[in-house]
């Protein structure tokens, strides 16, 4: 068998192992420490290394972005060795980073071939206009646009009051030297922004916001219009929080006294508190900020203009308005140009909103013919299964477990949350991945997940989710909850007591998880396509950021398939609003998806209800869905 | 020659006389006195009588309107008998009821041939939707617009945020039956202006405002849209007049501090003063008002949008813009439904606004193929010369004069003012007409060119205008402002000091005339055609409500023409912005005559001046253009 020299930065001589022999093996010879916490497994991404130069095999890429690989990040767990190679091992902190931070860089990429000037709806025109004398008495705004016309081929729509209030003085100050900064609809049509004198607009920054508002995060990409590029990303909670975790709860506080415009307030300072911020780092005039786009739940939509929610909670549940117009700034209340234009994505019904059909748009899956489902699970778990041809959706009220709370040490996924948990077949002794790499305070949703998978396969739980308290474990007892695990003694956290999980905090987990795979099977069912079937499996939303797919798939959430079907897409919401932004035809197609998805209610189905009580199990009542874990298990 | 038999209603026995006799002739033979201010020149309009039945002959019927003929009135000084007749002699009172308040009537009359249901722009139609269940989830937005096409065949425009905001209210509360009322616009597509339960709407009024703006009075029709009649008419002066008479005045004061928004609120406050006090003695709610036209000069119109007015005033004089769009009534805040629309009609230049393009439509001047003059005099003077085929344009600036401003006695034509004297050649005592019939409190602009024709036919005025001091009578003399002429005794009159005319009051009224006249003169000069050929001469604006032809002709200030020729027609900028709102074929017409007016700069025309100057003079440099005045004089 041929052997190959590899080199690592930091060891002085070249290790000669057998082509195919694993990163970590060639490490392990060198001496050369690398993490592990998985067990070699590839789920975790600790063992990230950086292949300067040579040939290597990557089995599996799991924990990679598109971006890693093109750096040259491998796991070395999972890679093996086919020619000589340099490698650089990271120390373990940039890998940390990496994984947690990093992740939207490759989403906020310009698209391949983007032409701004083809593209993109706004564009901004400085024109010489002729001075008026006592030959040519045109009124300012006849002259303005005439002068365009000419310019330009369009026609300049009605301006609003106050822009004609400012015209005059705009002219006149500038010489008739002005700039334009205008919209233009699909018939030719342009709607003025703003003009200003011509040389103030010369070097001037022309921005657009692409916002995407989760029922938890609010999230905001600054964009440079002239170009395209992403030029800032910021997050931060949606302020609603503090009146309750999900759209249920916001929806009835906002139907109390003045709960409706509290809430829009609070909203807007998110969105508001991230702008601003972002505007005094970049040294950038509100001002300058003209178009927005936004995207989110039918219920954060509504919220944020202020329009009553109620009929979306009730049944039959009957959300406002899909089809937003577009409105101006100084309407919806956001912290930019007044006359800017702020354009509303559509939803489709009251649980799937414009965040699913941006989600759609940026997940690409409507540019194959292959059968693709595409989640998005957050407070809720939207679900689309289609095709280039044809898309069908649902909305699983997954409750708020999956985004840790609901759950006695649950927690959002926020420094000293764990979010990776392996538990040792033997002892029961659990290993933590923890954000921030502190002394844990609780468990957040990738946790969770990850640490029923690991106690279903020690043999911690059984099938039904019931805690194994024959094992005479101290890490099994009972608490105040009934039943529970100790993932962490009150010593090793930052807090003053034990991080449990108990048996009701199963059974919110299980509830959750079934509701979502059962939304996989009605719409499988709807179309008569096996599920088995699915080519692809999209995963969008905070949700997918951090999960271990094997974990998913051990607790019955998602479906067993290959792991090269199952792909991560980050924030899809906020790159759709993204990407309608900056390009007229992207931002027609999301109108084209949002009237093309046939939406199935899951409480008038009646083949929902059986198949959430057959996937309330570990995995699933039936575990020939399941030939991985029925493996893993023996 | 036959004789015939004349019966008066206050007189027992019939009189007996031949063809031919004049009314007041044969009133005479039977005692009856009939006033004859004017020494029965048909010219005051006193003498009018009723002619109930039998055949007369109306020689002139200057003073009398369409619809006072149609009810059988005659000037007894201008009728002659031509059969058997009955006549009724109106007590005085209600003859100075008719010449004072009645005169608008015939303009409010619907326009013949008149069907709202194919002229109105806003119609009201009532739909019963489908309403939400399981199995039909469409947004209520979308549910709406389905259901509206379907009905209509037109497409439900986008609604502003405020109206999605009622919307689910609307619909739920109705039970899903729901009437919409909304604009429809020059493409088919519907603006929606109000969403009601259906039957909420099904007896509710429709009403519509046009709105005149004058510089001295605002004026307000109250229109019910379902019928497109009248239904109320109301007026009061502009309270801006307290910061400033004319135009110029208001622009300066605007462009102060405050000013402009100072000056928006008394203007608003003048019109909503107006539809409130409508309101309630109608008990209609201002909801129920869903539409307004809006006409006046450029000055009145822009300060009332609060767009910058100084631009008017400064050479080049230009004006922001003649063509608005259609607003919404909370933003240019009238009290009216804050969704209604509110069209401001299109000007043509600074001088030449909105009230003159729709005192065009209002006139009729298109209609007729016939040269035709159409002036309107308030505070400025404003002029058009044309016919079905072209139109040019003038704005002079006759200053306030003939608005009773500027004059040492003058006053607006309210009650206790002048506005009609006849001065005795021999004695020079003066006998004046007052509005109210009251003593009198000064003299109007009518007042005071019938004061000056009067002074110059009797020789108290000279060509130049100089009051004839050798005359020797106590009415003449120096006051403080030079030689003046007492034209009431302090004991005559209201107020505590003699009421006179100076000197300086009369160069006023020449200079003021004499830019009318001028206009007259470079209009016809740069068309090529003689000022003689004019074939109409429409008389629009509160300045021609009172005026007297034969005066004015003798002061110079109307071109020298048979009498027929000239027709008043009251406030024709209010009947074009009432044409406007219940018919969209007026409304297009009106922008259609913006387009088409050729306007030429007074200031910026080398003619002008000289015209001026030969105009300076009773009644003008050259009398060969006053025939009728020369035979007067002689």
């Amino acid at each position: 068998m041929a052997e190959y020299e590899v080199r690592f930065d930091c060891h002085p001589e070249p290790i000669r192992v057998p082509a195919g022999t694993l990163l970590v093996e060639v490490a392990q010879q060198a001496g050369i420490e690398i993490q592990q916490p998985c067990g070699g497994q590839g789920r975790c991404g600790r063992c990230a290394v950086k292949v300067e130069s040579g040939q290597v095999r990557r089995r599996s890429v799991l924990r990679l972005s598109k971006s890693d690989i093109d750096a040259g990040y491998a796991l070395a767990c999972q890679t093996v060795v086919e020619g000589d190679a340099s490698i650089v091992v990271p120390p373990p902190e940039a890998i940390q980073r990496r994984l947690t931070t990093d992740h939207i860089a490759p989403e906020a990429a310009l698209p391949e071939g983007y032409d701004a000037s083809h593209a993109q709806s706004v564009r901004r025109v400085a024109i010489q206009l002729t001075p008026p004398s006592m030959d040519d008495q045109t009124d300012d705004w006849g002259r303005l646009c005439a002068t365009f016309r000419r310019e330009t081929g369009l026609e300049l729509l009605n301006a609003s009051l106050d822009q004609i209030r400012q015209l005059g003085a705009t002219l006149r100050s500038s010489d008739w030297h002005v700039a334009l900064t205008f919209d233009t609809g699909p018939k030719g049509e342009a709607r003025l922004i703003r003009a200003q004198p011509a040389d103030q607009a010369a070097d001037a920054p022309l921005w657009g916001l692409a916002i995407d508002i989760g029922t938890t995060t609010v999230t905001v990409w600054m964009v440079d219009l002239l170009t395209g590029q992403v030029m800032r990303q910021a997050g931060e909670y949606n302020r609603q929080i503090a009146r309750g975790e999900d759209v249920i709860s916001r929806i009835i506080y906002a139907g109390k006294g003045n709960g409706a415009a509290e809430l829009r307030e609070m909203v807007l300072g998110s969105i508001n508190g991230l702008i601003q911020t972002a505007c005094e780092r970049t040294q950038l005039a509100t001002d300058d900020i003209v178009k927005a786009t936004i995207s989110g739940n039918s219920t954060m939509m509504v919220l944020l203009l202020g329009i009553p929610a109620d009929s979306i909670r009730l049944e039959p549940f009957i959300t406002p308005i899909n089809h937003l117009p577009r409105l101006s700034a100084i309407d919806v209340g956001l912290a930019m140009n007044p006359a800017g234009i702020v354009d509303p994505l559509p939803g489709v019904a009251s649980y799937v909103g414009a965040d699913i059909t941006a989600g759609v748009l940026a997940s690409e899956l409507r540019t194959s013919p292959e059968l693709t489902l595409f989640i998005d699970v957050g407070t809720n778990g939207e679900i689309v299964l289609g095709s280039s041809e044809w898309l069908v959706t649902c909305a699983c009220s997954a409750g708020p477990a999956f985004e840790g709370a609901g759950v006695v040490h649950g927690m959002r996924a926020d420094t000293g949350a764990i979010e990776e948990v392996w538990i040792d077949g033997g002892s029961y002794e659990p290993a933590c991945r923890v954000i921030g790499n502190v002394a844990p305070r609780g468990i957040c949703g990738s946790g969770l997940i990850s640490l029923v998978a690991e106690m279903f396969l020690t043999g911690l739980l059984d099938k039904g989710g019931n805690i194994n308290e024959t094992l005479g474990n101290p890490r099994v007892r009972r608490g105040d909850y009934g039943p529970e695990y100790v993932i962490a003694w009150a010593a090793e956290s930052e807090g003053e007591e034990d991080i449990v999980i108990a048996r009701v905090d199963i059974d919110n987990l299980l509830r959750a998880k079934a509701a979502i795979y059962a939304g996989f099977n009605v719409l499988a069912d709807s179309v008569g396509v096996p599920l088995e079937t699915v080519e692809r499996v999209l995963i969008g939303g905070s949700f997918g950021k951090y999960i271990n797919v094997e974990k998913a798939v051990h607790i019955g959430l998602l479906p067993d398939m290959p792991w090269e079907r199952f792909h991560f897409l980050g924030n899809t919401s906020v790159k759709g609003a993204y990407l309608a932004l900056i390009d007229s035809a992207a931002r027609d197609e999301i109108a084209e998806i949002a009237s093309a998805m046939t939406y199935i209610e899951l409480s008038a189905d009646n083949t929902f209800y059986e198949a959430f009580t057959s996937a309330l199990f570990l995995p699933h009542t039936d575990i020939s869905r399941f030939p991985s874990v029925k493996a893993a298990m023996a």
